[in-house]
């Protein structure tokens, strides 16, 4: 399979890496032999029908930028790459932007319309748009996969697609960011919560504007992914009702402590409401999970509640979960 | 689908009852209708090659035995039906013997033979024959599935072979039995072992006689199935060094407390050992569950550690398993 990789952040990177030490299973054990045809980040491309060297392309990168691949090259923006190299898919891993969605939105569109199958990594363009988005993927007759945008390297979309069928899920809740419950987890330690944002930002967990988080969009952005991949909901960011941490006291998290409690970012869906919230939660609900992890707890009709736990970021595991899009495209197009 | 359900206790007629509220969205969703054509269970049998009317089915059991289904209708044993009633699919649904895995064994070899595809709930045949029994379905040509056995309604063993795709389980350990986890949590609580597992069989947790839970056995035979099917392993209950909860003290329980831990009954695998026994674990690990829930932590290669959390019995749970399977042999066979 050819591969445009549109982005090559830590999660391209860590891609590239996990080619580089899988290859030969890969072909032995799903018969998948990807190929990355062409590169670009936001200083150059790098492009190559037979397939780009990785080595040399980490290397390259290293350096400041894919471009520098081969001396001389032409650089070509993203756009035309998409449009122009012949593949079968695009990875869309350039960094998320939850108000605009691009360029990710732009990428996936021209990706599809050039009938290439698409894995994106990049939440925004399914935050705002992925009714639209799918409706496009189906009407090109391509594949449109986004495992690692929800619960990095757990298989949080996947478990609720596919091992809950021939069930009805009914509702589900969860903590979907880790970052936030990394810092309310440092509350209960006894932390303020401005002592507790700096200690997460100190060790790499939150951006140097972290509103994103501690605000609950990137919680929020997960939310409408799930809703709409695994409840069928047609919705977007507009459509939750989204309250972050910033407000939580250290007053509550104690108080909450004392009942045997809990307070957590909760995202929850019940088909109709979409909310994100700090929510106070038992101690001994699976879903009260500590540290960076995440947890979503899915409702079904028959078969009950079932709880799903692990870490929610994570180069080498995001890559793991574009892995698994990628060969779940190719035993789907090769059962056609 | 034409099916053969043999043993109608509480999962099989569960079952039934799924069949009956959900016959309409599963043709409509799955495309899948089935049909029993026949039932047996101990005392008598039911056979009707245009399909059983399920609420005259769960009326005659109610009377005593399916037997009860049409008046004077002559009486076969499973056996029988097994190998001359025209079905795609057998449904092996009674008790589970740890020691010599019958009837089940014997039901499951006859209707692979004879080219039914089969699903068990029963884990005596897998526990101690699965490495042959796999074999022999290959030989035939058939499907063997068994989601039941392993976490009730949660969907353990699947999660493990699908979700986890593309990446490699190196080790998984859980908490495999409802009813010793019940006993641990309740002596947590205070009892002694005694008077916690008065209190789980009062509670219908424990049966009469319950060193199939206590002593580990029914945990093994679940490590076994989950060594075999999600690790590749050709491994029987031989191979499970196996301890039981009843030598597990109230001062245990109590100095595992007191340093934030509990004593859990763990199931563990890591390719080369696999154990039984009870274990102290942090009660910040994911795993660390109360009650009568299930838990497994899958350790991958790639994508790191995952946690599934859910209720390991129930007869509705079980059923809604059963079901996933069934939807699942009728995709695999359609699309061949």
């Amino acid at each position: 399979m050819r591969i445009v990789l549109v982005g090559f952040g830590v999660v391209g990177q860590s891609f590239a890496k996990l080619l580089l030490s899988r290859s030969a299973d890969l072909y032995s054990q799903h018969g998948v032999k990807p190929r990355i045809v062409a590169c670009v980040d936001n200083k150059g491309s790098a492009i190559s029908p037979a397939g780009l060297d990785l080595e040399r392309l980490l290397m390259a990168k290293k350096k400041g930028t894919v471009g520098m691949y081969e001396k001389g090259a032409a650089k070509f923006d993203p756009l035309h790459i998409i449009e122009n190299v012949d593949a079968e898919v695009v990875i869309e891993a350039t960094p998320t932007d939850l108000t605009t969605g691009e360029p990710g939105t732009s990428h996936i569109i021209s990706a599809m319309r050039t009938g290439k199958h698409v894995i994106s990594v990049n939440k925004g363009p399914l935050a705002l748009a992925f009714p639209s988005l799918i409706e496009l993927a189906n009407y090109n007759g391509v594949m449109l996969r986004f495992s690692g945008t929800v619960g990095g390297g757990t298989p949080i979309l996947e478990f609720a697609k596919r091992c809950l069928k021939g069930d009805r899920i009914v509702s589900f809740q969860g903590i979907l960011n880790g970052t936030t419950n990394y810092i309310l987890s440092k509350m209960e330690e006894g932390l303020t919560y401005e002592s507790a944002l700096a200690d997460a930002k100190e060790k790499g967990y939150a951006e140097a504007v972290p509103s994103l988080d501690t605000d609950g969009y990137d919680a929020a952005a997960k939310l409408v992914i799930m809703a709409n991949w695994v409840m069928g909901m047609k919705v977007t960011m507009k459509d939750v009702a989204r309250t972050g941490i910033s407000g939580v006291k250290v007053s509550d998290v104690k108080s909450a402590q004392s009942r045997g409690n809990a307070i957590k970012l909760i995202a929850a869906c019940d088909s109709r409401i979409l909310e994100v919230r700090p929510t106070e939660v038992s101690k001994k609900d699976p879903i009260c999970v500590n540290g960076t992890l995440n947890a979503v707890t899915f409702s079904s009709e028959h078969s009950g509640q079932q709880t799903i736990i692990g870490r929610g970021a994570g180069g080498m595991e995001t890559a793991s979960a574009v892995l698994r899009d990628l060969i779940e495209i190719r035993d789907t197009v090769f059962e056609r």
